[in-house]
């Protein structure tokens, strides 16, 4: 029998998130039940909530940093046993037999993989419903292990900043040696300050603000450039191995291209519009720049990065909220108050559910 | 004492090319005396001749495409002997020192490399003048040597049309299995489809216009898609691995992106303008795709390349032409009237300055 839970769901694009209850599917051969004990927000579950993308499909339970524990697990399971502690990411399926599928890289999945929420499931044409809820049926090859000694809440933020910027420090080969630069200090923007930062990498931040740098010192970033100063700028070009854009709105990558050495590659994780300005033909042609684009990462990595951030000692920052806050929490994010990502203390759901 | 010769000059963005006579300098230690046999017509010669790109300095002596013969070697030249047949390029100049001249990729100079022709030389501060020329002297670090048997008039366009092409696929591994795309059907695209075949890739060449599927054919393509019939193009999204994009003028580049497959890379090696429309930051992200320049290639792959041609029988498509009808030449060019590359035998120049 399927299960009923509880969850905080967007009605419209333009209602705060309320109180929503709806079904879990029962465990299919390869599912694992997973109560939510966190839940990372990410600015995706805005833009989903407001129908910033005109793709959502009401009502909507965002969430796609879930970190929970294994209550159940289908009869061909082998991976997951009842009582382990686990998490899912953005994405709870993919055809499975494409070939990025088979190099492990669903998030490029040949036929599009399924979304935590907002997707159809391609197995029921139900839509799938996020982390914003207390519990979650997902496939095994979907799901990851906290391995030991993780801290729970902000090890949630790793299955989307997380892995949304290790994936191309790994894919590209950052090491000791390399010079990376990271625009963007948001959540992504300090997740890949640490990360880069481990991976042996002499670290700078670029921000636009002066009155931001005690802030990315504070993040652990090597030096601090304030872009927006040209001097700065000028004296740092063309020593760049990568930089890593976390910007999710428009801005010239211009200026930052021409900071990258020769061989230099700038990796987008966040800006999806047509690049606006236009990027310059010339600045990748005379340096064999590469200009890249990256999505999360595939469910292997997303393992690799879990066990990289314990053995590292890396955690995101957060701050932690009700799920009754979820509506405060949006408008602050939007407004850039957060450092660096809200995680939800899911017993608040049940503590609110019992009221 | 420093040499006289002949040549054919631009003596201002809006006058025909015409006889022009200048030094070359005395052989400096490391420098190799050629007299030129053939030298093929770039595009970029007629930039530089109607100062389209507002950095001529009159009168010029375009080419950069030469091959000729050694007569002369300097005091401390160990690579070259009189009578040889050799090669000369884009570049005639480096710093020599720093990683990308240790690399043997002097077109990424760190301190700017010396063009052919148009640029200062560092060390007597005289301008570059190029291979419209009956002689040259080139540091032999700049020289190339003419493989056994290789046709010697089209070998000429190989100095640049060729190893503009082949260091790119060269770079990114391109070999058999790879889809290769090809856009652009001029001096550069069509040696590109030649290099591509030869490393073992099946090529496709992308075109605007049915009426050029035969030519497209002729050129070894396997495959010919019109860029322009949006049901062909659907029918190849997401399956090359290689754009090879030859156009030097502007071109909406996301079409092309979306027929790459999940980390496919387009490689721009003629557009150096900012590039309009805009490119669509999602189509990078989404597939984890790679829009990357490249720039002529460093003298080693140079080497390689005339190396590689002569192994597997790749020429260039020439026209020949005498000196004397370079401003024609010139025009035609400008139409696309030329497959796929114009060569002057400079036996022609000797002749008129003898006339």
């Amino acid at each position: 029998m399927p299960t009923q839970v509880q969850s905080y769901a967007a009605y419209a694009a333009d209602t705060p998130l309320s109180h929503y209850r709806f079904e879990r599917r029962d465990l299919r051969a390869d599912d694992v039940a997973i109560d939510i004990l966190y839940c990372g927000v990410c600015h995706t579950d805005l833009h989903f909530a407001r129908d910033d993308w005109g793709m959502t499909s009401f009502p909507i339970v965002p969430g796609h940093e879930i970190v929970g524990r294994v209550t159940g697990v289908g009869s061909e399971v082998t991976g997951y046993q009842v009582g382990e502690l686990v998490g899912v990411g953005c994405m709870v399926d993919s055809c499975r037999q494409c070939s990025a599928c088979s190099d492990g890289l669903e998030q490029y999945c040949e036929n599009g993989f399924t979304m935590t929420y907002g997707s159809v499931d391609p197995h029921d044409g139900t839509m799938t419903q996020g982390g914003y809820s207390d519990a979650i049926v997902v496939s095994e090859r979907f799901v990851v292990r906290m391995p030991e000694g993780i801290d729970l809440p902000s090890a949630a933020p790793i299955m989307c900043a997380g892995i949304t910027t290790y994936s191309p420090l790994k894919h590209y080969g950052v090491k000791p040696g390399h010079k990376v630069g990271v625009i963007g200090m948001g959540g992504l923007g300090h997740m890949g300050v640490k990360l880069a930062k481990a991976l042996g990498a002499e670290v700078t931040i670029f921000t636009r603000s002066e009155s931001k740098v005690a802030e990315a010192k504070r993040q652990g970033a090597d030096h601090v450039v304030i872009s927006s100063d040209e001097s700065q700028m000028a004296e740092v070009a063309e020593t760049f191995d990568f930089m890593l854009d976390t910007v999710p709105v428009q801005h010239d990558l211009n200026p930052y291209l021409n900071v990258l050495r020769y061989d230099g590659t700038h990796i987008l994780v966040g800006l999806l519009e047509p690049i606006d300005p236009a990027v310059n033909g010339g600045s990748l042609i005379f340096k064999r720049r590469v200009l890249a684009g990256s999505l999360i990462g595939g469910m292997p990595e997303t393992q690799e990065v879990l066990d990289f951030c314990a053995e590292n000692g890396i955690t995101c920052d957060v701050e932690m909220i009700n799920i009754d806050q979820i509506n405060e929490a949006f408008e602050r994010m939007q407004k850039g108050d957060v450092k660096y990502r809200f995680v939800i203390d899911m017993a608040s759901l049940k503590t609110q559910s019992a009221a």
